[in-house]
């Protein structure tokens, strides 16, 4: 069986040690091991980082970047065999591979705009023949550790816009579905990244704290669960590092009555049910204002939803595949018994799904859930599973009070015709991404993602140009060229 | 003897309760007492910032700057006043302490800058039909700590910036100078601030941990020496804040054989003693290269120091005051034993510097030391007195070196007439804030402040366009306006 | 009787030589003469301008800034007799002289941004060892000629942001009401600009002219009438000088059937009648999408305009004052007459207006005139009074299609409670400045100011971040060291 | 024989009409015929482009940006067959080809960062609830007309940005060398580029002039020589276009005496001589100060430039290929002899240069020239040869007064180690563009490219930040959405 190894210094390296097997979540069945990264191991990552980066910090931005404009070449002509290994070991469908995939290329296109990106502020007498600029310089070696629900495209939001900073790069990916990453590490590599400037250890909580304890680490980016998010953020600052953590979500959609109904339906149910709902922008909350919004949506929702097919990631006529792991299958389950034991009404229940010939994937059906309770488990936590839950509400304040309560403050979106709703939700609403009839309001590459509340610690966003100001130091530089004619006075007070 | 309070909510408040002397540094004498907030006075200073917060939040920046020109104006025609205070409480001769406070105002005029500064990036069809745009929108409750140091600068660095931005603020400056911070709270009040958009809450540790683990306080920005630094930085980061905390220095000087030696010696003697050397910006150390060069410095160094002036902060005709304290003094004195047991040279010695008639001040002379190393206890830390110590090093690569092995990375400086040599330094230097021929680089208010390594903890610097990033979350607004005509089609791949 | 004269070099002169009457519009009387500068009286104020250059370029940013900031007090200060000035000789009521100096006074505060505004690009590395960046250097002498209807805001438009980019300014105002400009600019005088840095001029074709061709001068702004701001254009550029030149307007509001009707009411009132519509963004025509629509709007309308009060600007509570001249009264009456006789229906007719003891000032009352046509001349032409025309049309496309096609694209407006319908228009009408149910969508002073099509002749438009690309020169330096002990090779090849 | 022919509406057009041969200006014969567009074959052109241009405009600018990134590829794959034909048709050698070619791929690289410079400026509460942003919306129809010198790169600076700003594109390149122009065309066509989006006219004079009237025209970038960019400049505008037009240069280096001389030369050499001088940034003349400079100049000039060798494009071992044109040749051996009739030195001479075999082909030999005078035609003109002359200074100043009298200011150089002489140099000289040890000082491609004086008629300069200003309009939208429970008051004054 194949052991996925590590990306170090420019070689794939498998290192004797511990290993944990990969799964095909679409059969339940283990399909490769993947090599679990010890301190050693990371540590020799992290010097094969550190070797390359005096020589990488010293390259034009352009010529950074033109390595990008190939990476993205490569990518493209190689997006068949990532999206089969992103369907094989975390089981999405093909075309939700794709998208996945295209919005991680989008991530390169903008780190080719490096040259425009790190240019600095310049000043002209500051004061009497004296000039001013600020230049922001790559930290060093920065590292990434990304989750399992998006092996394509969560790596390629950290290191194309660190690496194209000027910094180096160790990348831990997920142990679930580690191939994908791997295999995109390796193409940015054949486009002429040199050797240790992007380095890829698989591994478990031993590789991240040795990531989080190296003192040559400067700065960690993080996404997954906001308890291990909380976890991150404060060891890795608490040993002088920057960090960005990124965590949970529970996205919340309002409708209001005047919605165009359909639009919203349709809507919807990808958001929700989309990748199976593992995913931290997934529309889990449906807020209806008034009964007359919930019961028309409630029903047209119903109705859409007998479309659904669940299946393997290998039929691209499924519409969602399996759940990453029987353990999280479970805990989906569980969470659909505990709002039924709580009273809400089960209106579609995906439970029992049964997929022929593949009886022993991970898989849930596309669940609605209707009368939820702000009080209730189910709308408290994450479920990360295609669960859609309407909570009703006698008005739109209403509806903005229960999102801007809630721990999370990821994504959030309204449907509605009316402008003045929309800017006032937009204004107020207390969200890091809000989207105005848009029910997945990732923003594009050229802007920055990152949530409020307890989805987010730390001062900047993932990717777009906070990724930039995120992976650079500012330097400013004071310079005066004194005539040798004129010799200045001693001066005491502070310069003014 | 009159007792320093608090302003809270737009009034003055003294709060019975512990207190602490305020000294006079140029006679040794106690001139009034401090209050030292409690926790449930720190507590009622978040709520009157918490409670101010919706309004001024939606308060138009335009409006908010209004005010900032306002406060310019008060603080020009209140500059003597002020002065006078920092002199009392500090002992900064009067033209030192108009330096600073010139340098305060300009962060004032750089707030007037709101509504530029505050510009989201807006883009037209991300996709067809849909918009996207990133607004900069204000945090809430944020905290500021500041240093003895500079009373009236380093809290003008924070509040400015922040309440722009629309955040409520509750300042905690030092204790041992806190009456011309008052004032100029109080003056940014009269300038039209709403009660509670600004607080100032004077105290101790437990003022500060009141804030560091209150949940209403969203962000810190401390400055001070190192190891409070990173204990703010910890404590904040662990309870979910964000935070920029900025710490100590060892700032050293590289000149070169070819730099103008007068001049040279003209910018050292006033970076190195000017403020009794009292500055985290100080430039505390000078490396000569070569020789040659060192000799032609310290000879022309001790002749300039022959005419510097040590006394009370009253006559303006000194060059430099007292230092803080009496345990201030013994500390900077103890430095230069050290070095001297260390086997440097003393070429100047300021210890037993005698003011007539203020025999009780906490003076220290200004001090020459040579043929310091690396291994001296002088060299390592930070001193914060009118202490000047030179380095011998046998080319510029060794200085810098030096430079960049130190735990510091606040400030440094090259004096040459080499481009080269200039563009090499400035680019190579692992320090944030870099001087060509210009010794105390502090950037000018419209860039931003922040040195590197153990000197700043935090992603974003102080002040200038790195503040306003500080005192802002990122919200991304992502809108699609449905024609009613169109039904759009289930999505279930992720957006691309 | 008074004769209003120039500033040049920082001092008041009259030069004997041409002048001319300046009437009170509200009495129809003569109040004062204006000296009309010769070709020789303007060359010595470019000869003015042209001497205070050099030192002016090299002041920093910060400094010319704080000029800035004192003359905004200085014009707070004086608001009051600057409005009696204004209303004396254009007829504006109070509190709408205050609202043009509040948008004047708004410009200056951009202007005190300078150092902000200032910064140039910086790139590092751009090859290897090679940096490169751009600055934004002034042109030097550049001029202004500015329009009677708004004597004390548009020149702020101008010299303001102009000077603090480093240049030095000749102002020909209008010559009908002089005198509000020049004591502004005596307050800039005040606030402390040296002589010669801001001149102005009073004069007609002949100092007009004398400025087009004055090689010295290296820009022109104007604002006025199209025929006049194409000739302007075209002059200028021939002579090879930069050029803007705001022209005429025809600004159209939409208003559709789902709109706040009342609120829509309340606006047009204001937007189509303040300031008598001499405004370059008065909203003169208003096209109802329905016969529902424009029923209801007629009619709402004419109830209105009932309450509305014409008459001298010494009472503040006259809603609007008279016309500029007695030749523009006429014109005015002309095009109402034009439209009765073209079929219009005249709703409400202000062509007899009389105001009691003002009998010989410049008045027409507010007029509305519904169902006009495109083909109609008071539709084509811009009237420039107090007259507002309804054409009505059956679908949003339609309303749209006749903005489009006519001549003037300065601004327009949509009211509408409609995301959708406000998306669209924004985005596909083609006209500069677009209102969302906001009737005079003047950007505020940190956008800028500009039509499209024939309401603007050049590339950058007025105040605001365009002014300072347009009043600098961009300057781009690449700067490598070479290192003594490197020889380059010698290279042929277009470096890339 | 094959005639080069148009690319109109997607598809190849030779048109029946007049034609003019093209020649090998290597062997001086004529190898093609190029057609030469009527008005109608121009105004079919003009058609395309306007059909083409309402869907293009709405194609979100992320698209467009790619098509870039593939044309990016193209232009990489085709480099060979591209280079060829430079070299066939302008003569030359392949290495400064492909150096041409490399520049305008860095051009097509700015064009993918699209979605980054097309941001606009978003401003949330300008007002109470009221939100302001600005645009750049593409302007319709432009044309491009571009010189012979760079057939491919200079094209590039153009309809890149251009058309990724979602315009459509008119070009006509120059037809002495037509061929590598259109078949890069022809790759951006194949790119992805709809019909109509990006259209080549090959012609004279009758196509400039019908491109310089047509109302469809929105805006005109012109590149070429000073008369005529000055004709360009004035019709356009005159005609209402927004204009920039680039002209001619004589651009000057400064040696000063702590020059690393032997670096000067080597820098000197291929900025003067490389593609025969026929450059716009060509350093045609170098001032020394001091004679001890300019006789060490003078001599190692000498002495460097016997290795040169001159012959057709085909030989790549040659440095420098022949003149365009017969005439051009006359022209430039013309210019020598002046100089010599005036006195100056010819120190080495390139009249009589013989390539064996290519004896009819159009060469002139590297030519030094010493002691030329500022009042020599020689050095008024702009010779656009291999022809560099010397002017001795005695000082810096005077140095620098001579380049800042002359008529052209397009760049500029100084050789110096001296970072205070760099600095005045930079600050002072009244050129766009400057370098500090760099001969040909073209700004990168995300830089702007730009003259001063009459090297540039027009606000702004071109590709990079400035060109991306140059092909929009700035639209600025107020939206405020009125609450229905709220009607608002008229408002008279002018809203402040």
């Amino acid at each position: 069986m194949k052991t996925v190894g590590h990306l170090i210094n420019g070689e794939l390296r498998e290192d004797t040690g511990r290993t944990q097997p990969v799964y095909n979540p679409s059969t339940g069945e283990v399909s490769k091991q993947v090599a679990l990264a010890s301190k050693a191991t990371v540590e020799s990552a992290i010097a094969a980082a550190q070797a390359a980066f005096p020589a990488w910090r010293d390259t034009p931005p352009a010529k950074r970047a033109r390595i990008m404009f190939r990476f993205k070449e490569l990518l493209e002509q190689n997006a068949k065999a990532i999206n089969q290994l992103i369907g094989e070991e975390h089981g999405k469908i093909s075309h939700d591979a794709g998208g996945e995939l295209q919005r991680g290329i989008e991530n390169v296109e903008y780190a080719c705009y490096a040259p425009e990106l790190l240019k600095g502020e310049h000043s002209r007498n500051t004061g009497p023949g004296i000039d001013s600029w600020s230049e922001f310089q790559p930290l060093g070696v920065v590292a990434g550790i990304t989750p399992f629900n998006f092996p394509a495209m969560v790596p390629l939001w950290m290191y194309p816009a660190a690496i194209i900073c000027g910094n180096t790069f160790v990348l831990k990916p997920s142990e679930r579905d580690p191939s994908s990453t791997l295999l995109i590490a390796q193409l940015a590599q054949e486009a002429g990244l040199p050797p240790g400037v992007l380095n890829v250890v698989n591994g478990d909580k031993e590789a991240v704290d040795t990531l989080l304890h190296d003192p040559r680490v400067q700065a960690v980016s993080f996404v997954g669960s906001t308890p291990i998010a909380e976890y991150i953020y404060s060891t890795a600052t608490k040993n002088g590092k920057r960090c960005q953590a990124l965590g949970g979500a529970k996205n919340h959609a309002i409708v209001l009555e005047d919605a165009d109904m359909d639009n919203a339906v349709a809507q919807l149910v990808g958001a929700a049910f989309g990748s199976s709902g593992e995913r931290c922008m997934a529309l889990s909350v449906v807020v209806a204002v008034g009964d007359k919004a919930a019961n028309q949506l409630v029903e047209k929702m119903t109705a859409a939803m007998q479309a659904l097919r669940t299946g393997p990631y290998s039929d691209s006529s499924n519409d969602f595949g399996p759940l990453i792991t029987r353990a999280h299958q479970e805990k989906v389950k569980g969470y659909i018994d505990s709002a039924e034991q709580d009273g809400a009404s089960i209106i579609v229940d995906g439970r029992q799904v049964q997929v022929a010939g593949y009886e022993q994937g991970f898989y849930v059906g596309a669940t609605l859930i209707d009368h939820v309770k702000p009080s209730m488990l189910s709308y408290k936590e994450e479920i990360f599973g295609p669960v859609l839950q309407v909570v009703r509400a006698q008005s739109m304040e209403a509806a903005m009070q229960l999102i801007n309560e809630h721990e999370y403050g990821n994504g959030t979106c309204i449907f509605t015709r009316d402008g003045e709703a929309a800017r006032y939700f937009s204004d107020h609403i207390q969200v890091g991404m809000v989207g105005i009839n848009v029910p997945l309001p990732v923003p594009v590459a050229y802007h920055s993602f990152g949530g409020w509340k307890r989805s987010l610690f730390g001062d900047l966003s993932a990717y777009g140009p906070d990724s930039v100001r995120f992976y650079t130091r500012r330097k400013t530089i004071t310079q005066r060229w004194p005539s040798s004619a004129v010799r200045e006075q001693v001066q005491f007070a502070f310069p003014s």
